[in-house]
């Protein structure tokens, strides 16, 4: 059985807007509710995890049934960071759950598609991590924006969610993450850091995170509403 | 007097499409028709250099009719490699062009908004580059799709075009190339080599580079045709 967990407890600091940027509108709906539609309509998701602040349970709640979502199985109430909610949404995995699919729902333009590519990788590989090649040149900028030198784009890869994990691999890299006090900026550093190996899956079309403001005009546009 | 550089001689290998990819359909004009309009309608740009393959030539002066660019001032043919292209470019540059926006015609969701930013800081600093903070998670995958670690993101931007410098210093770096027989991804880096300072122009909208076929698809919607 594989499980998806939808992180949305995430304040979106650099879109000026003091709330949460999950539940920031696109077109009709809010941010998250693209996500969990995606998900809902992806034959190789069973379960529905969603992570969101605390105050917005029940706003969540009540979003979660005006789009349909029936394979919700729980709403849990986020952490300090993102690492802390993800976290939170692992300890409530039913055991039956062998495979679990961890998605930020600032990347609104996730498809059935690529959850399912994700999910196909995990259960051969043990992990299956959204990624695009660098297409645009790299720079490093050590002081502000003046340039310190170009970086060798040529093994250098950009990754997304969903990120989908054999639920006994993210667990084992959760845990040394408590251990250590480390800090990670997704799901799959984390397993990096207990030495197993990562598998990336390749995918095309643009999945945009929205990060500022320009980002919601954007990501109206390429949803067509 | 500050001039463009619009590069349109590559080959989108990786289109599928045995064509020159800057001529490739976006709704109802090619490609490189939505770059020559918005440098057209740059109040900071007074002329427009266009490079395409020599086959094209014919076919570039029509296009440029049609769209009504008074400010194209000459169409030269590609070289091999993208950077021959621009120094055929710079080559033909008139000398009171002191200032020069370069610019990869497989952007076309450019702006005028864009291109004066640039060459602001080029008439400030001698250097402009389009650049967006590296917001996706950066990976190192040395052997095919297996992830080999974490690139740490935090000074880490991806720079587009256009890039706009002062036309002696783009002049000199290009020079230094051939004499060294360097190749370079970008102008920038050109200018880097020389261990000239390259400074760059934060820009948060999508400036998205065609390189795959999805990309098509993509812009389309993006330029709201």
């Amino acid at each position: 059985m594989t499980a998806a967990i939808i992180v949305a407890a995430g304040r979106g600091e650099r879109m000026g807007a003091n709330y949460d940027k999950a539940f920031l509108s696109i077109g009709p709906r809010p941010m998250v509710a693209y996500s969990m539609m995606a998900f809902e309509s992806c034959a190789d998701i069973q379960q529905i995890i969603l992570v969101v602040r605390r105050e917005r349970i029940d706003a969540a709640k009540g979003m979660a049934q005006m789009f349909g979502i029936s394979k919700l199985q729980q709403i849990v109430a986020g952490g300090a960071h993102r690492q802390d909610s993800v976290r939170n949404g692992l300890e409530v995995l039913p055991p039956e759950v062998q495979t679990v699919s961890i998605h930020d729902a600032a990347r609104p333009l996730v498809t059935a598609a690529l959850i399912s590519e994700t999910v196909r990788s995990a259960l051969k590989h043990g992990s299956g991590v959204a990624a695009h090649r660098m297409v645009d040149t790299v720079k490093l900028a050590e002081k502000g924006t003046v340039v310190s030198r170009t970086v060798d784009r040529a093994k250098l890869w950009t990754v997304q969610t969903p990120q989908t994990f054999s639920v006994p691999l993210i667990r084992q890299a959760y845990a040394r993450l408590k251990e250590t006090g480390q800090q990670v900026t997704d799901d799959a550093a984390a397993v990096e850091l207990i030495g197993e190996p990562v598998r990336l899956v390749e995918w095309a079309p643009l999945n945009l995170k929205v990060t500022v403001s320009e980002d919601l005009t954007t990501a109206a546009l390429l949803l067509r509403i």
